[in-house]
C-alpha cells in the first residue's frame, strides 16, 4: 500500500511540533533543558497523590473507572462553575486544554477562515488549527501583551475569532494589561468576533496584582480555556472549557467522536486534589518555586548574556523570550548549545511570517535555580563565541 | 454573540450520539439498562487496581504524572508490539479507541471520500467521520458478519477506506469467518484500499476458535485499533493503534495537536495491570461472565419474545441484534419499555438509509443474570402488549 497517495489533503498541514520533537533530545539527564514547558516534577505533592487516588477508589469505588458523562464529572464541572460564577452547563471538562483548543477549532472554523492571533503565538495552537485550513492574522504585540489598537488594519479581512493567552503568554511571557482586556473585549463586540481566551498559567503569578479574566468582562463573546496542567500535574490530562452553553454543547458533540469523554478516575483524581486542600497548599509553593527561578534566571541572563541581548520579564507562568542581535540566528545557534549540554526552544517555531530568527524561548520551571545559573552560563558562553566569531 | 452564524459548517453534521443520551436515563437505579455498551464495574479488580496505582507511584515516581511523548509510554507501546509481532514504532496510544478511530479519519478522509461500512456499523464511527464530509456506502451482512461478496457493486465508487469490527460487532455481536478475511484482504489490495479494523471485544470470545486479526493477514493494507476498555477498564481512556509506520507517523501529527498525549498516569497503570498478571487472571473471569449472560440473556430471549422476533447469537463481545417482525418500530416502542423500567437502543441509530427500525440492540455485559432475566421478560411484555395492540 502506497499510503501517501492516500493521506488526506489536511495532513500537508500537519508536522511534528519540534519542540516536543526537541523534548526527546533533552531526556538525557546531563542536558540542562530550558526547552519543554515543562513543571518541576520534583515538587509533585506524591504523598497527596496516594492519598486521593486511595481516597477515589474508597468512596468513588469501580464508577471512577467506569464510562462516564463526556461533559464531564458533575462535581468536577460545578467546582469549575463555581470560579467562574456560571452553571454546570457553562463547563466542559476535556482531555487537557490541547484538546480545548481542537474541539474550538472544529467546532468553530472553516477552511479559509481568519484568526487573530499574536505574533509569536502558542506553537500548539498552531499545529491544532492549521489543518482546519485557516489563515493566521498575526497581530503586533509588546510587553504590554497583543496590541489591541493595532488590529485595526485587520477588520477589513473579516476575521472569525481571535486566540490569545492573556497572562504570561507562551513563548513571551507577557500579560495583557486592563486596558487593553476592555477595549479588546469591545472590539469583538463590535465586530462579532469570538475570543479564545487560554488561560493555563493565570494562577501561576509572582509579582502584580491579578487582572480579571476577558471571559469574566464578557461571558459570551469569551469561550475560556484552563487546565489543572500546570497548578496539578500534566500527566492526569484534565483541562476544561467555560463558555455560553451553545458553544458548550457543540462542543460536547465534538467531544463524543473525538474520545468519547475524558478518563473518569483522572477527573475524580483532580477533583479530589482542589477540594481537599491539596490545590491550595500546592499552587502557593509552586509561586514561590517558580518565581525564585525566574528571579534566578532574570539575574543570571543580565550576568551572562551579550550586550545587544534582551528578555521580557515575566509577572508570571513559565517562559520568557530572549531577543538576540538581528544578525544571530537561533535556530543555527541550537547545535552549539546542545553540545554544551543546554537546550531551549528557537522563537522561530512560534512566529509566523518567518519572522522571529533572533529570538529563543527560555522555560524558567522546570530547571532547579542550580541549574538555571549553569545553564544561562553556558548558553551565555554559546552566544559571546557566536557573537565573537560572527563580528 | 449568536453563536449559530459562526460555527463551523461541519458542525451540521455532528449531532449528541442518541445512545449516550440515553445512557443518563438509565442511571436511576431502579431501570434495568441493556443500552450502554457499559462493562460490569462490580467485576473491576478493585484491589489490584489500587496495588497498580501503588507500585506506579513507588516506582515510576513524578514522571508518571509529567508531561510525556506523544507516542505513549515505551514499555506499553513494547508490550502491544509483542502481541502483534511489530516493532515500537507500530504503535500508537490513544485516549481510548474512540480517539484511535477519530485520528485515522482525520489522517485519511478528504470531504467526499467514500467509505464502505457495514449496515448496520458502530455508531460512534459515524459521528467521527460524519464531519469530515465523507459518504458511508453500506455493506450487507449477515450472521457471518459482512458479505465481502457482495461488495461488487460498490467498486465502481472508488472506496477509499473500509470499516469494519470483524469480532463480535458492534451492534450485531456477528464474527466475520476466516474465508471472508482473507478474501476481503485480498480485495483490499486489488482495490487499493485501507482497511480499518476495530477490535474492541477480540479478546471476550466465550465459544467458537479464535481467528486471525485482519492485521495479521496483511499488517500493510490494515490499519488496526484496540483497547482496554474491554479488558481492564474504560475509565481509563487507554487504546492503541497498530499500523505501518508511515501511517502512525501521520497519526502522531495529529495526535500532538489533539491532546498532546495520552495520560501518562493512565499508560503505567495499564501497563502494570498488563504485565503483572492482572490482566491474564481478569479476562478469563470476564469471559465466564459474560459468556453467562449472554446465555442467560439467549435463553430469556427465547422465553418472552414473542413469535416473529428473532436475534443474533455472538460467540463473544457485549452485544446481540433483535429483529422484531417488519411492522413494529423500536424506537416508538422505547418509551413503553422505559415506563417499564427497561432500556435498549434502537437499532435504527446504527443503520444507514433509515433501515433497521424493526430492530433493538441489546447489551448483556452489564446487567446480572438475575436482571437480566427480569429485563427481558419486562421487554417481552412489552412486545407481546404492542403486538396485541397493532394486530
Amino acid at each position: 500500500m502506497n499510503w501517501n497517495t492516500i493521506f488526506a489533503k489536511r495532513t500537508r498541514w500537519m508536522r511534528r511540533n519540534a519542540m516536543r520533537e526537541l523534548l526527546k533530545v533533552t531526556l538525557q539527564p546531563e542536558v540542562i533543558s530550558f526547552a519543554g514547558g515543562l513543571p518541576a516534577a520534583e515538587l509533585f505533592p506524591m504523598q497527596r497523590v496516594r492519598e486521593a487516588v486511595k481516597q477515589v477508589l474508597d468512596t468513588v469505588g469501580p464508577q471512577a473507572l467506569q464510562y462516564g458523562q463526556t461533559e464531564g464529572v458533575g462535581g468536577l464541572r460545578d467546582w469549575i462553575a463555581r470560579q467562574f460564577r456560571v452553571q454546570r452547563e457553562n463547563v466542559l471538562i476535556t482531555s487537557g486544554a490541547q484538546q480545548a483548543l481542537d474541539l474550538i477549532g472544529r467546532v468553530l472554523l472553516n477552511e479559509g477562515d481568519r484568526v487573530i492571533v499574536e505574533n509569536p503565538t502558542y506553537l500548539a495552537l498552531l499545529s491544532a488549527w492549521r489543518p482546519l485550513g485557516v489563515e493566521f492574522l498575526p497581530a503586533p504585540s509588546d510587553t504590554d501583551g497583543m496590541r489591541v489598537d493595532g488590529l485595526e488594519p485587520l477588520w477589513p479581512r473579516q476575521p472569525k475569532c481571535i486566540y490569545l493567552t492573556p497572562n504570561f503568554q507562551n513563548p513571551q511571557g507577557t500579560t495583557l494589561t486592563l486596558a487593553r482586556r476592555e477595549r479588546l473585549i469591545e472590539l469583538a463586540r463590535k465586530h462579532g468576533m469570538a475570543v479564545v481566551e487560554d488561560n493555563p498559567y493565570g494562577e501561576l503569578r509572582y509579582s502584580g496584582a491579578s487582572l480579571p479574566h476577558l471571559f469574566e468582562i464578557d461571558g459570551n463573546v469569551v469561550i475560556h480555556t484552563g487546565s489543572f496542567s500546570k497548578v496539578l500535574m500534566p500527566g492526569l490530562r484534565v483541562g476544561w472549557v467555560v463558555a455560553a452553553q451553545e458553544v458548550i454543547d457543540k462542543l460536547v458533540q465534538a467531544k463524543q467522536a473525538a474520545d468519547l469523554h475524558t478518563s473518569t478516575l483522572n477527573q475524580h483524581i483532580a477533583f479530589e486534589l482542589a477540594t481537599n486542600g491539596c490545590l491550595a497548599e500546592f499552587v502557593p509553593l509552586l509561586r514561590r518555586a517558580y518565581g525564585e527561578r525566574r528571579d534566578c534566571m532574570l539575574t543570571a541572563l543580565a550576568q551572562h548574556f551579550p550586550q545587544g541581548a534582551s528578555w521580557t520579564r515575566p509577572d508570571g507562568g513559565m517562559f520568557l523570550l530572549v531577543t538576540l542581535p538581528k544578525h544571530l540566528n537561533a535556530t543555527e545557534l541550537l547545535p552549539a548549545a546542545l553540545e554544551r549540554k543546554v537546550a531551549y526552544v528557537p522563537g522561530e517555531e512560534f512566529h509566523l511570517n518567518g519572522e522571529g530568527r533572533n529570538t529563543l524561548r527560555l522555560n524558567f520551571s522546570n530547571a532547579t535555580p542550580e541549574q538555571i545559573a549553569a545553564g544561562i552560563a553556558r548558553l551565555g558562553d554559546v552566544l559571546k563565541n557566536t557573537t565573537v566569531d560572527t563580528v
